[in-house]
């Protein structure tokens, strides 16, 4: 598709083919890149201890570039020093979005934003206001380092004292950093089963994601405004749609899994159990970290991580899905449309129509999406279960990376299908839409021709 | 929720508390009304051979009343001649719908039909004419008996000469009426398996409900315009989609099976696959009736059929699901998007943001009530299948009566989700929503809130 862009009438720029681009296109060429590079990089002798084939490269670079954190090969034991600190390197890069790396190069230069670079960074971080652009970059990276420094100091109180300063540092900042920018990558072969029960290390880690999941507009806001009322909608809306989605996933995962042999059931103490079904709840809108199975849970908790997958975080954070606020409008215009309003309210605000259709083209191109990836992993995996299937597909999508085991066994189709949904998923299903659109002038207004629907 | 509307003030109508309910719910009330005067038929002893269960009595009924089909007993064995009258009956009021006959009840009884009773028809038929419904009500009638008749004719050529004239030309009437009705109940515990090579009873069967499942006001323009320029473009559109959706679908069914050894596989002749390929292919949309064993079927092939049942048939037809033309608005509407054009544009019309918005109504609207019930589902019945839990649910929500086996194995919370899920999908999601909905007033203007979505 970017291809095909290239192709058109040049807009008769100087800068050259790059800046014909339109936004989402350039953050797509812009993760393919990043993971070429990766990919490259990987296959370097030092990257790896015994070797990895060219496709689980590539698999794990874009893996790590769209904070996934689905693994064909073992973190730990399968990569390096060197191999892990450029995965590292390419979560780091593609959490905080290489548009605002972008953005940070220029100012740091000296440099002002052109202005068709900061709509690029506006689309990026989907901010309204060109103008908060400068201030929302350094805000950005000040939090990404304040947060993670923090959260590996805390992680170090644990794993230092358990694997010595060297191995417990580094392991305690590849978490620190997998976590803030919701990449799910673990230097444990088993993610952080072997945890389960530690409160420093579940409470930590949960934390850092959960707030690189709020997004860097709440943050910035958080940060400016200090006090709730003064809050803007927006965070206030995310915040509260955060914390009860959390709540309700919460109650729902710990108890359905209560007695649950595989999972909470194998844990003696109450407390265990609740630190467990709080990991479970709060790890699916984008994290990908898993304390117990993910493969051993019920049915019904599978259905609902899947849908908190879906969903994923708020908008411009480390996080996918569909975002937090696109269903949160989701859910005010079925109420509204069940109490005959004409427009939905919240919060004694109105959302507008144009809102309402964003969202919705967003969830049914999401669907849709999914739908497509469903149909083909059924083909190219026979002898796959459509629960495997179903979880990888809103995992990939989602950029969550939790698995129910499928990812192991992917045939090679398989990886490739996953590899798109990860990029797709990152970028986003409207960013999609628009790259795929063509300028198109009103045609000729024709006649309108009634349907019956329903 | 019925209940909750009559306890709202009165609105001042002589004519009592029935007339005092929007459309949709009356439409409701009858299914549910047939549904239980089945049930207590059903539970006569001269129905069955050796009696039934209450609960099994209700599914029956109710699968019946709302033509779905879905079966927790054997008709041909479990029920007398009697009791295949009682289902057939209750077909054939479903089928046509309780409101066309209410409708020409009034009519023959010599009066003409009052205004508030001529809303309700038009709710029930979905026809944006009131003046045109005298004569629908009519030519449905018409309809259906020489459809059925002619179709009973046709069947009776290879079962009478197989069961004899008493057996054979009640099995032909029974097959007749439930395929015109889609309704999809046989006389064989093994649906249409033992016909599968036979091309009379295959494209018989397979003519009536794609007849049936156009829809009656296709049915009328076709029979009042004969040519098809004169068509309205509602009607071509569907007759279009229709023959696009069988076609696309048997080459897909087709291909994917044909060395399936639980279907396609196991017949020898070529033309015995195709034949099969096709039934299989053209069943889903709502008739339910299978000439193989559904269970059976490829991963991919069973994610194409519930892709089928949810879409269904045309408005107004004894289908359910979706509807057909909710999907081509919405397919339409996808492509308009990403054309950036802002209105859908079909055959030289442009569809209103009205129909859009109805559509996306109607489709989020059966998403959400589809990913409830299979929640309940996965609670009720903890030992079944993802795959096994989702097609029953879009089977009964689309009320095609197609499964893969689960019916059989419900408990019986799960038999009672599954009966509101049938009368639900025939209801329609959006005279669900319109009946859910409580008149208000427009609110006080609130101010925008500007929220990001995707
Ligand atoms: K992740
Ligand atoms: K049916």
């Amino acid at each position: 598709m970017a291809l095909k862009r290239l192709r058109r009438p040049a807009r008769r720029s100087p800068r050259g083919v790059i800046l014909q681009l339109h936004p989402p296109e350039i953050l797509l060429l812009g993760f393919v890149t990043l993971s070429l590079i990766g990919t490259l990089l990987l296959k370097l002798p030092i990257s790896t201890t015994h070797g990895v084939g060219w496709l689980d490269a590539l698999f794990t670079a874009t893996s790590a570039v769209t904070v996934t954190g689905l693994g064909v090969i073992n973190t730990g034991a399968d990569l390096s020093f060197w191999g892990q600190l450029i995965v590292l390197v390419l979560i780091q890069v593609g959490g905080l979005g290489f548009m605002t790396f972008a953005a940070l190069t220029v100012i740091m230069l000296g440099g002002r934003l052109p202005m068709s670079q900061q709509s690029l960074v506006r689309e990026s971080l989907n901010q309204s206001s060109v103008g908060e652009i400068g201030r929302l970059v350094r805000t950005v990276a000040l939090y990404a380092m304040i947060v993670e420094i923090a959260g590996t100091l805390l992680l170090a109180m644990h794993w230092v004292p358990e694997s010595g300063w060297r191995i417990g540092l580094w392991e305690s900042f590849f978490h620190a950093v997998s976590a803030f920018n919701n990449a799910g990558f673990s230097t444990h072969a088993d993610s952080l089963m072997s945890e389960v029960g530690n409160p420093l290390v579940n409470v930590t880690i949960s934390a850092l994601f959960i707030i690189g999941g709020l997004g860097f507009a709440v943050l910035a806001d958080l940060h400016e405004k200090r006090t709730w009322s003064r809050l803007s909608t927006q965070s206030r809306l995310i915040l509260i749609a955060t914390l009860l989605l959390n709540m309700v996933a919460f109650a729902c995962i710990t108890t359905l899994e209560w007695h649950n042999s595989g999972t909470l059931g194998q844990l003696d103490s109450t407390s265990d159990r609740l630190l467990a079904g709080w990991f479970q709840a709060v790890t699916p809108r984008t994290a990908g970290f898993n304390t117990v199975d993910t493969g051993a849970m019920t049915l019904p908790s599978s259905l609902i991580t899947m849908m908190l997958m879906f969903i994923g975080g708020g908008p411009s954070s480390t996080a996918s899905g569909i975002k937090i606020t696109t269903f949160i409008v989701l859910v005010l215009t079925a109420r509204a449309f069940f109490q005959q309003r004409e427009e939905p309210v919240i919060m004694n605000r109105r959302l507008s129509i144009d809102t309402v259709n964003k969202a919705v083209a967003v969830a049914l191109a999401a669907v849709f999406m999914i739908f497509a990836v469903i149909m083909l992993l059924s083909i190219t995996e026979p002898q796959a279960q459509l629960l495997d299937i179903m979880f990888e597909t809103v995992s990939a999508f989602g950029t969550t990376g939790l698995s129910r085991g499928l990812t192991g066994e992917l045939s090679m189709p398989g990886k490739f299908i996953i590899i798109a949904t990860m990029l797709i998923g990152r970028v986003g299903p409207l960013s999609l839409g628009y790259m795929m659109a063509g300028k198109q002038t009103p045609a000729t207004r024709f006649a309108k021709a009634p349907l019956q629907i329903g």
